[in-house]
């Protein structure tokens, strides 16, 4: 046996850089604060963007009929192409042709939205570039990205305009390594639904800049009555957009990890090099399980409107509530959504003397009346926090009335109201604070 | 609106460098390939390492029965932890028991064995260092590190002594960048199986060298009789053992893409920087589906042994049949595998005198006989091919009576026979020769 001088002396394993800048950063965020509730109240979990946690709402017959057969069929044991079987791939572009012309070719199947936003992500940036996401937005384009070396830029949406992006402030931010825009709508956290006319104004950057775009549309067709939900790539002329989607919400499975990744690229700009790219990618982990790949086409066609129609209608009535009741919290200003499954509420600081910053809130707010809602912070937007609105209607009821009183024990109206005023900030006058 | 200097003056989007490095070399190699089959004959497929694909192999019913219960249970459909629900590592670690002493933290769930392998080479290894990896092997090491950045080394395989490891060759490629050796057993594509002695000396290097071991052992259980598995980690005093595994193979489901990392560390070299690392990692896609995880712990208990033992069975009567016709192949020498599901067959080239490599020989074995076999170009083995055992009897059968007529009519046993006999490369002496 050989004695060459061995590789090292001892043992010293680092783990690598991929993954020590790999970071779940609501998780750290939330395993940071001190959640322990009152035991003399039921916590109430507003945190949890998992629309099957309360058992209230669950997927359709045909949708777990589909998968009964798919476990029947000897079909769906076998390892299928690592973009996916073609029968799904040709479902999904029959489901997506609200986004434009979509053979199965430009479909990439995923393991979830999750990991179709990673195939993205991955095939379009550079480790030393960097993608624009917005602010407040989910931060999972963050986990993503910074272990590859892709690095964040933040652009701000606007409070009092529903979410809009500051159009200024996203093209200020692109610069010669901006790889793509990431654009969500429907927005998590925010519950904002973009209009034609914006979805326009943000594809003119895109087009000016030269700069494609990565569209987060898990929440299509999650749109309140009044408001309609554009595909961002129907509307693009040039601007390549890969768009991002899945079964996980609207067909309420998360946990199933189905999604997909649709390439538009009218013009031909992304050309082949980002096709074999995405499918280069697509056979590191040789694609979502075939168990519900196999479903798929009939999921997608089966699937009857009056179950969405269903579930949007409880969302938004449960919106329209927590709207109503939280606007009567002295100190906060609940934002009302347009669609998607949450609702932002700004938290009034300067009104709670006794408490520093949104996550001593919402640690507070647990310790005192078990509810648990995520701080801003989870979003890189302080003073705000997000609730997840498809829990239990009486869940939800209970936990604005609790939020109310913990708002009503806290809010100093003093003479901070007065300055509040003369800064044109409004301050709930319809209820008494004790 | 702003209308600063945009930051490209025209569309030039490139594919990242992990994508574009992102390769599966088989399938480049198959696409390559001229494989029209003779029309006059059946293509009988002996190169899908999928055992599903003939019908003839089928998961038990206890294993079509658990998810056909978590298909009805509302806990399937909600998210999971990234690395897994508890439940389901906990009957991991009860199921890898032979491993070692296993804690349900010390198990994450994968998006199948691919993916497991992908966690564990993306923790431990940088961008700038290698990883060595047995030849032949299976190519998939390959495909998932070289995006990464990472080199590939290769340690060689004694086709003479049933495959096992070249120790000093292993030894001689370790270097200052090594950061983990691959070890397969049983293997892909060899079917070896390696006994306690050699698992000993591959460990001893890795002590000495200080590197760790990322060990395939998808195919575990998957042992002849005669012979008898060993976890690489139950054997390992010190070196830290990442151990790949999941359902695949053995429990004939590979797309229902279940499998699962183990971490061995019984020293506490790796310290919790790869386990956090192997966390981070598994939070980019969120984890395997649900539908499956939450099944696992009835699959893992509750299938019979007797289904294990038919399965192993059929493909020893598989590799016989296939080792007893082969042998009579003029110019070929099957080598017996002791587990998995494979066989390497040597093709003297020499005796071939007009077919160039053993990539021809594939092309045209199809072209006239419609038998496809996978080149040995595929695990960077030339003269080599390898044939799937898991295939119908019948057609095993068939498919050895026409690669034995392919060789029969293309060897050339004349002068060249003489000098190979000097050479003391054996040929069959017991068949005609046309």
């Amino acid at each position: 046996m050989s004695r060459r001088t061995p590789g090292r002396k001892e043992w010293d394993v680092r783990a690598s850089t991929l993954a020590r800048n790999t970071h779940n950063k609501i998780r750290s965020i939330v395993e940071n604060l001190r959640v322990e509730p009152n035991p003399q109240k039921e916590l109430i979990a507003l945190s949890i963007g998992d629309p099957t946690t309360f058992g209230n709402l669950n997927p359709p017959e045909q949708v777990l009929q589909a998968v009964r057969e798919s476990v029947e069929s000897h079909s769906s044991r076998g390892y299928a192409p690592a973009k996916g079987h073609l029968e799904a791939r040709q479902a999904v572009a029959e489901y997506s042709a609200h986004q434009g012309d979509i053979e199965p070719d430009d479909v990439i199947l995923s393991s979830g939205a999750s990991h179709a936003i990673e195939l993205a992500i991955s095939a379009i940036a550079d480790s030393g570039q960097n993608i624009l996401i917005p602010r407040p937005g989910f931060m999972i384009y963050q986990t993503l990205s910074e272990g590859l070396g892709i690095s964040i830029k933040f652009y701000n949406l606007l409070p009092d305009e529903q979410w809009k992006v500051d159009i200024d402030d996203l093209e200020s931010q692109i610069d010669d390594d901006t790889a793509a825009i990431i654009v969500i709508n429907p927005s998590n956290p925010c519950g904002s639904v973009y209009n034609k006319d914006h979805l326009l104004e943000i594809l003119d950057v895109a087009a000016r800049n030269h700069v494609p775009i990565i569209a987060d549309e898990i929440y299509e067709h999650f749109v309140f009555s009044g408001h309609k939900f554009h595909a961002l790539s129907s509307l693009s002329v040039d601007v390549p957009v890969l768009t991002c989607s899945g079964l996980t919400k609207r067909f309420l499975v998360p946990g199933w990890r189905m999604g997909w990744v649709i390439i538009h690229d009218r013009h031909n700009i992304l050309g082949k090099e980002i096709r074999n790219g995405l499918s280069n990618l697509a056979s590191r982990i040789l694609g979502p399980s075939v168990l519900v790949q196999r479903a798929l086409p009939s999921i997608l066609k089966y699937t009857p409107q009056t179950f969405f129609d269903d579930v949007i209608l409880f969302i938004e009535n449960q919106a329209k509530l927590a709207y109503e009741e939280l606007r009567r919290a002295p100190g906060l200003r609940p934002i009302m959504p347009q669609g998607a499954m949450y609702m932002m509420i700004e938290i009034k600081m300067v009104l709670f003397p006794n408490i520093t910053n949104e996550c001593q809130f919402v640690e507070r707010l647990v310790k005192e009346q078990s509810v648990f809602c995520l701080p801003g912070k989870c979003f890189e937007y302080p003073n705000y926090m997000r609730i997840v609105l498809t829990v239990p209607e009486a869940y939800l009821r209970e936990a604005c009335q609790r939020i109310i009183l913990f708002c009503t024990e806290h809010v100093d109206l003093g003479d901070k109201c007065k300055d509040m005023e003369s800064n044109e900030v409004s301050v709930p006058q319809d209820i008494e604070v004790s």
